[in-house]
């Protein structure tokens, strides 16, 4: 895959949108500068045009995968990472790098990203008032993409603790398990973010004071991830609990036929050994009707068994 | 089921009832419109008299079902949720969107909603203080709606915990599982609520800094709520906790039972055995009383089981 | 039961105490009127007197049984949740209901109560102080009530402890659960009654500024109390693990057993069900000692998976 | 045991230690009487010169059991427990009843405690800068006397998940119950005494202004015990968990056992059954080598069993 | 292993690195001194140049294994614990001591320490600007060790979860006891750390007031790492869960397995022990095809158990 870089810059109050190359000398106003796919070429062409930090460039190229906020002069560098795209692996994280200078934002990342493509088409409101609300535009999408899913974890728990009560299986385990480990992973880059949130909100040099206030809100946001992200851990741990509970109950079930049949067997077998016993004296082997005794003493010690469990309600 | 308008309007200190063509062009004093079951042509109708912002309008015509504070320019947009109404089913939480202005308020839900029903009988005292008061008393009389909800739900589980301690039955289960369900589901409401009436607090605006004050009551009854549903989530993992110790007791006894009636037959099954074998020379089958012998030997080793077992308190 | 009130008020710098109708028209200085099982017309004979809030009275003839306190103009309504009587059913919490007027107090409830007692006898310690200071005594005496409970619920925890670690029995479990239910009891009230202190504390028409202190000092009492209803919860939960442990250990040797009996077992009826078949050759038979060696082949097997079963530790 | 009163105070700069009968009748500076084994007739000398609160001495002589602060005119009454003495029960916390007036500390306690010793020995250090100092020792050092108790049952937890680890025996259980009992009596205390020296620290009439940051770096150890306690409370439910998952390691292998046995045998035991079947017609029986050719599909029916859960790995 | 002292320290702008001896009499700026596998010989030279606290001397020699800060007048002292080395055992952690003065620093430790060899490689950068900034920039090096540890737990329980889904055996176990375990050890220096830190940016007196900033970060840092050590604990705990579910499973595999066994061989072996009776008048004995319709008659049984237990999904 190659580059694909695509900047927008302002002339005349018009959101100008083009290759890196067409972006005037020295813009007035905010620039953004996306880039798709990104190699090290693409480093080499922005830093003619913007310098960036070495370090932060040696960090993008390895797409570092965990939220953080460096500031160096003149430019902060910045590590988001986005919840899986919908119908994707609901462990995927995603990430966008971002260099935030005084009048210019670059972001970079692999494949398509929808908070990304969203502020793209609205460019035209965002990037006039600064690079600050275009960067809040595309964090406030990223994490209110975090709630559908959620969302989608919380219907997959629900529907987790019905299909167990019905019947507990390995696979709803193995689901499970799954739905337990994105919580995980939404958990660790949630904690980060909020970080990185709250350094943005101090960086006095880049952020308007009207905008800090915007992104504490983002943080209030983040916060509320959080919270339903703990409250659904809890409820994994508890479908956990129904699972074993219904483990539990099978088990009994199990036991309870095995003891039933075990207990209506054995005596039966041991009358059938005893009248095949080899003793030379046994008056019941000479009555006429002897056998269909035995059989019926059979039948009588069974449906005794039958009648006490059922009345124990084993049954 | 048609959309049903009622507007209630102050003219010379007194409120007047009806519908809202009758309102006049420019009230005096706070307007409150209450839809029931609003459709498209409702928002038509209410958007001729009082601006409504259009992503809000948008909102309610899909009953958004999450709590939340949009600010508009002039009026505010909220969402609250109900707790389910008494005798339906407790994951049944109800939605009423609600537009705030400067001098009117506009409230809209499906159904019947008992909060609004029990303002709107007391309109007299609270319109004539301004829509915040209004509006107060509806989300004041809607949050104390939801003790009696968990009330139930605590009966329930103290009640499931007495029935799992008599006989743990897999309905139990079920019960406290829909139990659990609807305390998750509250839970996920209080959090969000409890940052809309932290908005609406400082929304000066809108609000009177007399109500404000009250309105930090409500988000008082908001954290006693949230710390109730808290203590029953745990009481509901306790009583998780019986029925697995009750099934554990159960199989216990199971396998007493089992083990119990193996250890008895076996031993006879094996002397009834022994004495059915063929070898030529086996002295016992030729005496005169071999054969209640070996019975007699039989329920000895039975009995001495029997005793065995009773001693070690089994049986 | 009728009512029995009992009025306290000061002339000379002396406490007298007599029915209502002997405390003087214009008293100067605090009236405290105590009463034990109110009916209607306590109320009305009351209301003479001091006018009380006709929504708070109705409230006190129901006994509304939740700590709360309701400000009305020139007197403050609070509901008090005591402690179990000693000896009683540790889920029995008892009420007072108060009101709290400038210069009078009057407290309501049913049967005896022992905070109440105490304080009457040392009515002239706190009356001539005020009325702030007879109430807090009186809540101070009854938040002090709650230790004894709570270590009685700790002695109760930790001898059940005991108790299932040497036999865990399904009357144990019993037990466990209603000390559970107790300390929910006691939970439910203690975070309420915070609310209740913080909202006294804040009634600066009524409190003293000095009594405030005195009030948060409750405050803080009521956070202890909190705060060991907490470990005490967790020592139950920690207790109910005991449990099951223990029941895990006695299946585990239950199926020991089973297992045991039926290894040694299974191979001796092989061997009879051997020489128990009717082929017409089988050398066996017709040996002088074949009988013998069976017998004593069983032996063997049998003393062979003893001294297995002894070396895996099993017996 | 007769009581043991050491009274040490400054003479010219040199701490003097004799019987409480040798103290001047006005000592200049601070006077610290130290009594082990107190009687009723300590109390009495004590009084005489040095007036103490009635109800602290009551207290005293039952060794009330709660670390607590009760501000009295001109004294201070305090409660302190002690972790348990190095080699003694776990759960066998110690008292000290403490007075501190302005110019003396007297110390109450039953037998030797560890603290009071050495702060004796270094009293030269201590009793110069006053009394608050002397009592900041004592309790500094006996905060710092509970790491090495934590320790040792963090030892005691690490030891006991190793070994069940290795074999989950019930002795196991016990020491475990006993190390987390000792957990929970700590915890009890040092909620109650981080509130001791939150007051003392208030107490500005006694402490010194300098002395009140040290009483907070007490209260700093203090949060660092509680947060320790917090921890191996964890470290012994994880430990519990291990037990449980022995437990249920053993069962399954328990049963396995049984289930092998039981598949083997039960086939070996019908087909020997069948040939023992009385039918006149059953060609097998006189067939030369038929009962060899029984044994030998016994033994391979046994071998295919065995091969088969060998395969499921299973034995 | 004998001691190795690296002295660094500056003149003209330079830092020069040598021996203990080479140090100028009266450096000008800030020295370094680091000291690998200290012994008693190596305070007494120390201490000749750097006055050491001897109570901090002592400690050092016993490398006492709990962070801490000590401030004594003129130097401070801390103990620092670092994560085990990469490859090292997880529980392993490692200490180094630190005495910082105003104008020298002297690390001591065991072994080879990243930390400081990463410090060293750029002692031109930190040492010129203070002793702070090397104590900054040794201690930011020690906690950012600390994430790829809890990584590679975090790693290690991720894989322990899969391989437990696939087949729970005993070694996981173990393996999540030493998870676990290093979690705790982890947790109890990150406490304490804290401390150190806040401890350090207190103290005025030896670092600039700019460095004060750079500490805080580091104890941000160190919150992280406490968060995410809590994470994981917690993952742990739901590892362990699944351990217990997959367990119980197999239980129930193995019992089904049981019960399937013995409900088919009973009967069978029940309808052989009957022909097998002596009775002398059996008519089914004499019939022709007695025997074969006895054997049908059993295969007739077992396919019907068969079916039974395949309808109920039991096979």
């Amino acid at each position: 895959m190659t580059a694909q870089i695509t900047a927008r810059w302002i002339v005349d109050d018009v959101v100008h949108s083009d290759g890196l190359e067409s972006v005037p000398e020295h813009p007035v106003g905010p620039v953004w500068i996306d880039v798709r796919d990104p190699d090290e070429d693409t480093f080499a062409a922005l830093h003619e045009r913007f310098p960036l930090p070495p370090l932060a460039v040696e960090d993008c190229l390895h797409f570092p995968q965990r939220p953080k906020l460096d500031t160096y002069p003149g430019v902060s560098f910045l590590v988001w990472m986005l919840p899986p795209a919908p119908g994707g692996s609901a462990a995927g994280t995603r990430e966008i790098d971002i260099f935030l200078g005084e009048e210019h934002l670059v972001t970079l990342h692999r494949g398509e990203v929808e908070a990304i493509d969203r502020v793209a088409a609205h460019a035209h409101e965002y990037l006039p008032r600064g690079v600050e609300w275009t960067l809040h535009a595309i964090l406030d999408d990223a994490v209110d993409a975090v709630f559908p899913v959620i969302e989608t974890l919380a219907d997959e728990l629900e529907q987790l603790g019905d299909l167990m009560l019905a019947d507990a299986r390995p696979e709803h385990l193995q689901r499970l398990h799954t739905a337990r480990r994105a919580l995980v992973a939404l958990h660790k880059t949630v904690g980060p973010e909020r970080d990185v949130v709250r350094g943005l909100a101090r960086l006095e040099a880049f952020v308007e004071p009207d905008a800090y206030m915007y992104f504490q809100d983002i943080g209030d946001h983040l916060a509320r991830v959080a919270d339903q992200i703990d409250t659904y851990r809890e409820v994994a741990s508890t479908t956990m609990d129904i699972y074993l509970s219904v483990q539990s109950n099978r088990m009994n079930q199990i036991m309870k036929t095995l003891t039933v049949v075990a207990t209506i067997f054995m005596p039966l077998t041991l009358i059938s050994g005893i009248y095949g016993m080899n003793f030379r004296f046994m008056p019941e082997l000479d009555w006429r009707y002897g056998y269909f005794g035995a059989l019926g003493l059979m039948g009588a010690v069974a449906l005794g068994m039958v009648w006490y469990f059922r009345r124990r309600d084993w049954w």
